[in-house]
């Protein structure tokens, strides 16, 4: 392993870094990058904004997510690009570029870590450490053929992480190999080694399969019959109605619930300094950010009541042992340039997150698996487990298909 | 009931406010005031620090916690002093003076939630919203003889309050009567109202019975004496040991867990912050900070793992229906100015956190209720369940002593 990555031509890094590990142990040899909204000491942590980054001085000390892959002895490699203050699926970043899609060189990488993405499907790091709110891990897990794990809200410390939804946001990773996604991910989660539980029954979440393109609807179910061969578990297809024995539609878990809660939280964080320190903005960011300024969040304050009553029913339904399956974006990377147009962010905004939204109102464990191939591109399928279940979901998803 | 409070002549507030509520429920008729670490729009949220109130905007939107209090029917009042930068659990600002204990005027009121302990105890609101991380709201709610609730870790939004300890700090409340506490937590729980379970058992943890003075000891055992007669269960002693299953003494909890992540997040968060600004600083904090910029926080991230085990072990224990009981401080209120030697704050903060850590580093939800009284002075009794057991803590103790 050499003591430093190799030069960038990606576009995945804002910054190459070289710093050596501070200790031993599960990760001896491995190369990581970060997210540019997690801090390293000493390198300004822009947030995906020019304007931010200039507005504020270098962090004295590591993320603490950060200490941890050193003290295990990973090598920091580089700062990777995020989307503007992270508030994006796609990853085309008017002011930091699109880093390279690997595998689908014309298309988006998605995002808000699309660079962490980029750097571990490029061959610069064995695993990225970054934030996901609304799919920020799992999007471009999908779209670049790679582990993502967003982990139950909050197990991981957020300490020298910029707050963005504070109820919603969470550090996760992205590796190329499951192995590398695994190790890292333990460490992250101070997990006793020997925690184990039985995989009991496989759950496929039938709304998310609909939302899906037919072609990637296939390939998930070829995957499936192929994961009941090797586990002997029949796959359960089950709506969210059936599954919380609610009358509940799987698009009340972003429109009617998380994305309120998201929106409403943001204008507490970047929204309150974009209205006083009127920074430059991207033109997409620009847009977005429109509804954000527009937004009545006490209008909105029972979406908020609905994300608790979510949790509650989800998680009574998700015990241990159970895992529920589905495409994790519904469909391949849209080719560069092609959101343009206000139909088609709609289309891929409105679908994907109608299918993310679910574990983020869960607070539910979710990794992404590079499984399925459509048009010769690369989607996730993914798994996702009750809140605090990480160390099982690691564990069913090894057994699974790792 | 007035639509302004009284004027403070308590010391409690920073600013007076009159904020109307955007809507009715709930909370109609009531009051309250807001910690000064939580954002009420267009007012400079101090931190307990001049220095940082000078460098900060004021904030475009109230903290989504205050929104939810407002749309409840609940009218804001003013805005209450907090220790600096709430690293501290005595109440005696350096810069905005220490508010009045009611109960015990020759004394501290705790902190650092201490101006809004001392607005409720002296009547000019109903309830506070606060905010605890070591024991800042149960402290003072103990010596000032209020209710108080320490809600499970996050369960309350915390978009708007300033970044402290990511993994620790928890918005909460205090109110004078239980009434109130009940039915503003349960709007900021965003509960469903009909949600109950049944008081099975309820322990007494001895190591925190044990370090407590002798006084209030007997007095907790008397108490306990009571709500045996009145529920009918008989109160079990128990061990941190004999809970767990495992040979750990409840000052791990404190001194070999939660102490060093809290250290490690103040570094990332305030500490960076001081580093690269070094403002003016009290000399009470200035003295505990110095323990926070010699802080190994390599060195500490076994103890952060400690953290993550004892959160394990601890909800595998308290399932629902278990409430564990203790004081919530080992002594009444110290008397002001006495926290000036060393072996009087390590008295004070040694034997006070090793109680208050049990919670912390459970992310259990704690109720301090004002039952004892010794020498003249209110001590707490505090309650505490499984985490994400809120509504069934706040059903159990008004069934105990509501």
């Amino acid at each position: 392993m050499a003591d430093t990555a190799p030069f960038d031509r990606s576009g995945s890094l804002v910054e190459h870094l070289n710093i050596a590990p501070s200790g031993s142990g599960p990760l001896d040899g491995t190369t990581f990058t970060v997210k540019d909204n997690i801090d390293v000491a000493g390198h300004k942590t822009s947030y995906g904004s020019p304007a931010w980054r200039d507005a504020h001085p270098a962090p004295r000390h590591n993320a603490l997510c950060v200490d941890q892959m050193l003290a295990a002895g990973a090598r920091c490699v580089g700062k990777a690009v995020a989307d503007e203050f992270t508030y994006s699926l796609d990853g085309e970043s008017q002011f930091f570029g699109t880093p390279r899609n690997a595998k689908a060189p014309d298309r988006i990488p998605g995002g808000s870590s699309s660079g962490s993405a980029a750097s571990v499907a490029n061959g610069l790091a064995d695993f990225s450490i970054c934030t996901d709110s609304g799919g920020s891990i799992r999007v471009p897990a999908s779209l670049c053929g790679l582990w993502g794990i967003r982990p139950s809200l909050h197990r991981i410390s957020e300490a020298g992480v910029l707050p963005f939804m504070p109820s919603v946001s969470t550090v996760g990773l992205l590796a190329a190999r499951f192995d590398h996604l695994e190790a890292a991910t333990r460490v992250a989660l101070r997990s006793r080694p020997n925690k184990k539980a039985p995989l009991k029954r496989l759950l496929v979440l039938s709304e998310a399969m609909e939302i899906a393109d037919e072609t990637v609807r296939e390939q998930a179910t070829s995957k499936l019959g192929k994961i009941a061969d090797r586990t002997g578990l029949s796959p359960e297809p089950i709506l969210l109605s059936q599954l919380l024995g609610e009358d509940i539609p799987l698009s009340d878990c972003n429109t009617r619930a998380l994305r309120n809660l998201q929106t409403a939280e943001f204008q507490n964080t970047v929204g309150s300094w974009i209205e006083t320190n009127r920074p430059g903005l991207g033109f997409t960011f620009s847009m977005a950010y429109g509804n954000v300024q527009s937004f009545d969040r006490i209008a909105a304050l029972d979406s908020i009541m609905r994300c608790e009553q979510l949790f509650e029913l989800i998680n009574a339904a998700l015990t241990p042992g159970i895992v529920i399956c589905f495409p994790t974006t519904p469909v391949i990377a849209p080719l560069k340039g092609s959101l343009s147009t206000l139909d088609a962010v709609m289309d891929f905004y409105d679908r994907t997150m109608t299918i993310t939204a679910f574990a983020g109102v869960g607070r539910l464990p979710e990794i992404s698996a590079p499984l399925l191939t459509v048009d010769g591109c690369p989607v996730g399928l993914s798994f996702a487990a009750g809140h605090y279940q990480d160390e099982f979901l690691l564990a069913a998803v090894h057994e699974m298909v790792g």
